[in-house]
C-alpha cells in the first residue's frame, strides 16, 4: 500500500477557503476506488500549515487520483493560495497491513 | 480530533527489528480508547525515515497511550536503534470529522 504526505503552506488570509475547499476534495476523494485515508491536518503551532494525507492500495490508484474532476479542481482553487510550493512525500504503508 | 507525527530515523541494521516491534505496538495501539489512526509508514527513498501517523479522539486519550504497557515497551525496545531523537508534530485532525 502507498502512501503520500502532501505538505501544503498557506497565506494566511486564504486559510478558511483552503479548508472549505479541501474539505470538498476529502469528501470525494475517500470514495475512489482503493482509497485508505484522506486525512486532512493543519499544524498545531502554525494553522497556515497543512499535512493531506492520502493512502491508496496501488500506486495506480494513487495516480488515478490525479485524473479525477475534484482534484483538479481543488488543483486550481488553491493554486494561488499557497505561501509555496507544496511538497508530496511518498511511503510505504507497512500497518495497517492489507488483507 | 487530535494526530501527532512521530518521525523515527533508524540505524541500517535496526530496520527491521524496528518494524517488527513497531508492528507489535500497532496491534495494541489501535485497541486503545478513542483511537483513529495509528499508521506506520517507510519513507519511499529512505528506508531507515518512519513516521508513526498517531490519531485520537481527545487529548487524554492521546496522552493515556504513553502510559500503556505496549508503548513502554516499544519505547525502551527501540530507545538504542535510532540514528538521532525522534521527533512528533501535533495537529489537528480536521477531515474526516468526528460523528
Amino acid at each position: 500500500m502507498t502512501a503520500t504526505f502532501v505538505h501544503v503552506y498557506v497565506k494566511p488570509e486564504f486559510i478558511q477557503a483552503f479548508i472549505e475547499v479541501t474539505r470538498v476534495n476529502h469528501e470525494h476523494s475517500v470514495k475512489e476506488p482503493g482509497n485508505l485515508r484522506f486525512d486532512i491536518l493543519q499544524d498545531a503551532k502554525d494553522p497556515g500549515k497543512f499535512v493531506l494525507y492520502e493512502a491508496y492500495e496501488t500506486e495506480e490508484q494513487a495516480a488515478a487520483h490525479k485524473g479525477t474532476a475534484h482534484y483538479l479542481k481543488w488543483r486550481d482553487a488553491v493554486a494561488s493560495w499557497m505561501s509555496k510550493p507544496r511538497e508530496g512525500l511518498k511511503h510505504a504503508l507497512l500497518y495497517p497491513a492489507s488483507n
